[in-house]
């Protein structure tokens, strides 16, 4: 068993799971990703136009959810959660990939987000490519 | 504040950290994922030759450590964990791609994996592509 902190939230225009779309890639908007002041020495290094993984925490999931109809359609049979991405799972861990658009000291404006306004961030890891596999 | 249960373990020939690849694609093995009795049902769906995303949890990590020399080359200047892929970090998740190999009911062989033997696991998803997007 393992204990998380939230390293920040979430701060956007969505405020409620029904407007958000499913994806990023599905018309989602940008968004600023507010850290803790504890946290904030960890953004040392991250510029503009880098592309992040962000992980965030599904605070309003499901838990002990195993099986679902993939994108809430019940036409389509039950598969196991871990071979979907649906929300509710029993880590409910979100992985997002963002570009940087702004970078202050504490916060990083980044597009395109998912997430809900207040959605706890629980790590951000940059994308690795040849150029950036070294760090 | 959230908790964090191991859905499975890593199963593999790396016993020590020393003995593991910094990232998977650097002669990382296969291993296998052996999931718990209870969450085994999430797997339902996987099939071989699937691309999919691992979550682990880096259990042996740092959680106080913000900021870091590169890959731990210390002639490297210090950067924010959030721009590296250290293992230290506030909350050590892990994330890597793998692709599966063979399917049993309660547990998946994979490669690369470069986390070692015990690593616990906290989440599974499939890597999302033009094909599998509607998942």
């Amino acid at each position: 068993m393992y204990v998380i902190e939230p390293i920040g939230f979430v701060r956007s225009e969505l405020r409620r799971l029904e407007d958000a779309p499913m994806q990023g890639d599905e018309g989602a908007p940008e968004a600023w990703l507010e850290l803790t002041q504890p946290a904030a020495p960890g953004l040392m290094g991250i510029t503009i136009q880098d592309e992040l993984i962000l992980l965030t925490w599904f605070h309003l999931a499901e838990r002990d959810v195993l099986q679902v109809h993939p994108r809430g359609d019940i036409n389509r049979p039950l598969a196991g959660v871990f071979a979907t991405r649906s929300p509710d799972r029993p880590n409910p861990v979100g992985l997002h990939r963002v570009k940087v658009l702004e970078v202050e000291e504490q916060r990083l404006r980044v597009a395109p987000l998912e997430a809900i306004d207040g959605t706890p961030i629980i790590d951000i890891k940059p994308v690795l490519t040849a150029s950036t596999s070294e760090r």
